[in-house]
């Protein structure tokens, strides 16, 4: 056994039997492995972006790690905006990053360069594998952080000789960790703070917007009169009829501030204090109202529902929520093609258990509220900040679950940053519909310019955030990686292309030109 | 005057007047100030990679650092991998990368990263401005580093208020740097050497494999019979008809140990001491023979052409170099493509003063013996091993040499890393001829499994290989992005597609389906 074979049969005993992967050179022996311990499923990103948001979407559907193989420093750097946003939506997730075997580093040849501190900003976790017979328990210490809950990113860089030589070891067992049991002084202030004067708002984010999270607020909600908020870019949102509902709190800081006016309390479920994403000159970074007492039920370290669950008992909350979103199903949209008119036909057509992977920014709005009261569903939003998440997350998410329709509602700003997905999306066959919200610029950016007081933007800054000269031809796009692809002329041949791409098997692209 | 202004003023005042540019909104000051400054040259891209890598393609060509404009450390490390290829080649690069008022970093917001720790491993020069009265003074710095010779890359964070206040101070101007003086020791213990018993070969990079440095290396060859090489992939050599010749050391280690056999004494001329790329189990890293000597005439931390100069002024040589390479131009060829008569195609193309970018590792061997004896022209090369280099190099040497014609020879692995490179061509109407041999495959590492033992790849190994089902239609993916594409049937359809597209302005794109 090989340490490559030592590795991955570690990985597969313990149910992490997914790699998306771009190897090079220094991979090549847990390539080799990937044929001779046989359990694991390998896809082929065509860049590595594409590979860590793969990996991205399958943790946030599955709540397992799946393994990521990068080729040195300059393959984990391609993967960083992703693994970035992967964290930040608390995925697990284990980048094994190979690397020149340690006696050749001093050569300082072509691809070396320092793996160790390149990755940490994104990381929760980094370690270089020191030896052969090290790699399994690495790997099982790598297993047991990536997987939490929640989710963390494990980065073990993976030289090539401990890959290659032989391992006398064998696979390892993963260490055992006791789940941190619920801090009940936490519980007990909540509670005092839920009794006290009202009103009172739960700000949720991580898996207590999971549908048993949702439950368990609720049934606290039900007995308190509190509100249920979410932070406005969680990681995912279990939604739709039969789940309880939960409102984001909005993007900009003024809107947040305003949406959290007169709210005596926020209580933190697995989330931080709410603050603006950007500082704007003339609103402060924190956007809690003044006189706001903020208290924490669960930090972001925990999985915050048997923090909720706790809570609901200790309130003596009824065992399950009343409040459960009914069932109302947009009706075919007619005319142009705009946002809101996307939006019903979106909403429209959703089918049940669908995931929607949204990274529409300006576009997705109405998408957004008319998709509330479909069927349940999962969306998932970007976590981090780092675009050209949406078609990467939309095809791991398309592994992870292959009987649930996905749908990547894409803006095309981001949309050109990883193309490439589309092509593991026609390889591998999945049933990704991805809608491609085609503007012809950066609108958030012009949203920002007019924020900054630039109304009129010169002609520098206008070429900045123009897409046009030349348009991109999405429908070629598509095409030319393997995806069939269509471009509706009005709202109701959206609603049929959309329809007709979740009735056949495999992806689909839709540019919808604004 | 805000401090955005100020920095690009004193870039401007220093000749610092070409952007490459994806902002965001920690970036929109800077956005505004190239409208109010109204002197730099702004090229936007529509991935970080395109931008970074058409930052060294431009210094390349220039020897001046052009500014690329990064947002936050998302922006960055999508910029990474083409930053470390620039580093490898020596080009001077100034990264803006904005991010967050400090006062702003400790609410954690989503795209709050630590930049400086990311940034350290492909940077010369790392610092975060601290006030807008420092910007102007950060941003001299910053030049003078980048500057050289030989170029570096300095990486200047800039924090969103530190741009958006105004600035006291004004542009500043560059501190005086006394170049370093030729050591002199270095030169006469290289003067004993060529004076010894032989043979010598003298190792080249940097600026020595420039025009000027090729003409004082052979110089000394001239008076001393030693040999000129080149180091495998060096950033850039000038050649073709007029220019001395020199020869690049092979790939793989025990080629160059086969190559350099013999030799007494290699002198370094502005490069490392030879090693293999990778390190294999049955060579060593080094592939120094045994028995040679290697003393270094100038490092890679400076420019070694006045090195050269002084060795052969040193040896009483003539004061031009004997050996120039005779014009001998490549008949059309016929028949089927193939790397051979694809190569033969280009070589007999290939107009004076052309540029290539060339990425095509398996698939360029002919092309690059071929070339040798064409009309001057200039190669850059992959030095970082950092794939999706290509066409964005070729995009930025475009922007800066729009003069001369740009050919991208680039294998399709490569390619699908960063093809957004084929928009800006497209948007700018630059002079870039883009090649793509579509082996459908990532070639270079079937080479690599069979060194490996892996003779008869697994089903696993084979899909991380291999590039087709689907097969990517690259005339389809150019056109689609604005570049007119043709497919040639043939060896002649190739030579006529490329005459004419040298003919007409504009890019062009050519699939070579081998």
């Amino acid at each position: 056994m090989t340490g490559a074979e030592a590795l991955l049969q570690t990985a597969l005993d313990a149910g992490v039997d997914t790699c998306f992967a771009n190897p090079g050179t220094t991979e090549m022996d847990v390539v080799a492995a990937l044929d001779t311990t046989n359990g694991a499923r390998t896809v082929l990103g065509l860049f590595e972006g594409v590979v860590t948001g793969m990996a991205d979407g399958y943790a946030r559907m599955t709540g397992r790690p799946a393994m990521t193989l990068l080729h040195l420093g300059v393959g984990l750097g391609n993967g960083i905006a992703n693994i970035h946003n992967a964290r930040r939506a608390q995925s697990a997730m284990i980048n094994l990053v190979g690397d020149h075997p340690a006696e050749h580093l001093p050569y300082n040849s072509a691809l070396t360069s320092d793996i160790e501190t390149m990755a940490a900003p994104v990381s929760d976790w980094v370690r270089t594998s020191a030896s052969t017979d090290a790699i399994a328990a690495d790997m099982a210490e790598a297993i047991a952080v990536a997987t939490g809950p929640p989710g963390r990113i494990a980065t073990l860089i993976t030289p090539a000789d401990v890959m290659r030589d032989p391992c006398a070891t064998g696979p390892a067992a993963l260490p055992s960790i006791s789940p941190t049991p619920v801090d009940e002084a936490a519980v007990k202030r909540c509670v005092e703070a839920l009794r006290g004067d009202g009103p009172v708002a739960l700000l949720m984010s991580g898996q207590g917007l999971y549908k048993e999270g949702l439950i368990a607020a609720h049934r606290v909600a039900d007995v308190t009169g509190c509100r249920v908020l979410s932070e406005c870019s969680p990681g995912r949102i279990d939604r739709g009829a039969g789940v309880p509902p939960v409102e984001r709190i909005p993007y900009f800081p003024e809107m947040v501030i305003e949406k959290l006016k007169g709210f005596r309390t926020i209580i933190l479920v697995g989330t931080l204090p709410p603050m603006s994403l950007f500082k704007y000159k003339e609103y402060p970074s924190s956007v809690v109202p003044e006189g706001c007492e903020v208290i924490e039920l669960a930090s972001v370290d925990v999985n915050p529902v048997p923090y909720l669950e706790a809570l609901a008992e200790a309130l003596g909350a009824a065992a399950d929520a009343g409040a459960r979103t009914e069932l109302k199903v947009a009706s075919k949209p007619s005319g142009a093609l705009t946002t809101k008119t996307c939006g019903q036909a979106i909403a429209a057509t959703l089918p049940e258990n669908a995931i929607i992977a949204d990274e529409s920014l300006t576009s997705g709005g109405p998408a957004y509220y008319l998709t509330q009261t479909c069927a349940p569903h999962t969306s998932m939003y970007l976590t981090g900040g780092g675009i050209g998440w949406g078609f990467p997350t939309a095809t791991g998410a398309a592994v992870a679950c292959p009987d649930q329709p996905v749908l990547a509602l894409q803006g095309d700003g981001g949309g050109m940053y990883t193309p490439q997905a589309l092509w593991t999306q026609a390889r591998e066959g999945l049933n990704v519909t991805n809608l491609v919200f085609s503007n012809r610029k950066y609108q958030i950016l012009n949203v920002e310019l007019a924020r900054a007081g630039i109304n009129k933007p010169g002609p520098m800054a206008t070429s900045l955030t123009d897409l046009t000269n030349p348009s991109i031809d999405w429908v070629g796009l598509a095409k030319s990686l393997g995806v069939p692809a269509t471009k509706p002329a009005n709202a109701e041949e959206l609603y049929d292309q959309l329809q007709a791409a979740y009735t056949e098997p495999g992806p689909h692209f839709i540019e919808v030109e604004l």
